[in-house]
């Protein structure tokens, strides 16, 4: 016999705990729940994830998760195809779309440099990102990406690949959280926040 | 445009989050780890929960989750058919198994009397554990039930109908955990292991 009393529920519980921050007590619990609700919440549960992994498509050329070949905002008319914003992944799209302050296309570039990973650069969408810098009428890049030393890595690697005289190439502000008091912002935040102080009357 | 840029990654995401514990920013990352992993991790795991709540079986006899009409623990000859622990879910089965200290047979009710989330007597298996005393030579039940009101109370509801002259009725002691220094008990539990007080020689 099987810890589990029954080999459905046991390979459920092992198939569940394979995903990130589950375990086996957590994965017991939600198998454990599925079998209480109805039979057609499992199906659907079941049905979703068969079909996200088997139809998703990414945008050909922002590289976004997406429905169609090429995704909604790169092909909306209305956002401004001279700028540029270079992300992580979709979730990082996802909280810029949510803030409303830009109206550009986006580039995602799927990772950031990560050699302790084994994250290279052949491994994100660096060549197509290359590639659009000299197809499309991209004026600004604006580098969006994590303010870590991957992060700061993976921008420099672009910068070099992409600057030229007549394109602006900028990076998202660091600084204190607003509404966060300075005596809880690291001293390397507030470091930097300090160093690259803006005139008053611009924030 | 959906806030996820996917119909599919919506639903996936939906889907995940109605499972407990799990918010929406969790399943959007469970989300994206199956995008990234590969095509047959994500057809296993949907498989082994459809196959899970399609085909799993309740043992006729004990009602703990089973792969087959009697499950392997009532179908054991070895173990002892004249002990009988009443328990409140399959989780508690495992539990109780993983101590290898009880060699009788089990009765799952699959919850315990609770008014307030409406679970009556009549959504337990109590009548069946009643027919069980009729038809099986129980020498000895053990009721081991939460230490909370409602199992106190489900416990009481089942001694009623199933006491007997013949019939020895117990339930697992409770105390303080082993291991445990006695300023960390609670009170409560501290009162009780000094009145259930045991001879020391028998611990």
């Amino acid at each position: 016999m099987t810890e589990y009393s029954s080999i459905l529920l046991e390979n459920a519980v092992n198939e569940l705990a394979r995903l990130p921050g589950i375990g086996k007590k957590t994965a017991l619990r939600l198998s454990l729940h599925l079998l209480r609700e109805d039979k057609s919440r499992t199906e659907a549960l079941s049905r979703a994830l068969s079909l996200l992994r088997e139809k998703i498509v990414f945008c050909k050329k922002c590289h976004n998760i997406s429905d169609s070949a090429l995704c909604a905002i790169c092909s909306n008319a209305r956002r401004d195809e001279n700028l540029l914003c270079v992300v992580e992944d979709m979730r990082d799209v996802m909280a810029i779309e949510r803030t409303s302050s830009f109206n550009g296309l986006y580039h995602v570039l799927g990772g950031v440099i990560n050699p302790v990973e084994g994250i290279s650069p052949s491994d994100l969408k660096i060549t197509s990102l290359i590639e659009r810098m000299k197809t499309e009428d991209i004026k600004e890049v604006i580098l969006a990406l994590p303010a870590t030393i991957e992060g700061d890595t993976t921008s420099y690697y672009i910068y070099r690949f992409i600057k030229s005289e007549n394109l602006k190439i900028t990076t998202i502000a660091k600084g204190v959280a607003i509404g966060d008091a300075l005596e809880f912002a690291d001293e390397v935040t507030l470091g930097r926040s300090i160093m690259n102080r803006t005139p008053f009357d611009n924030g």
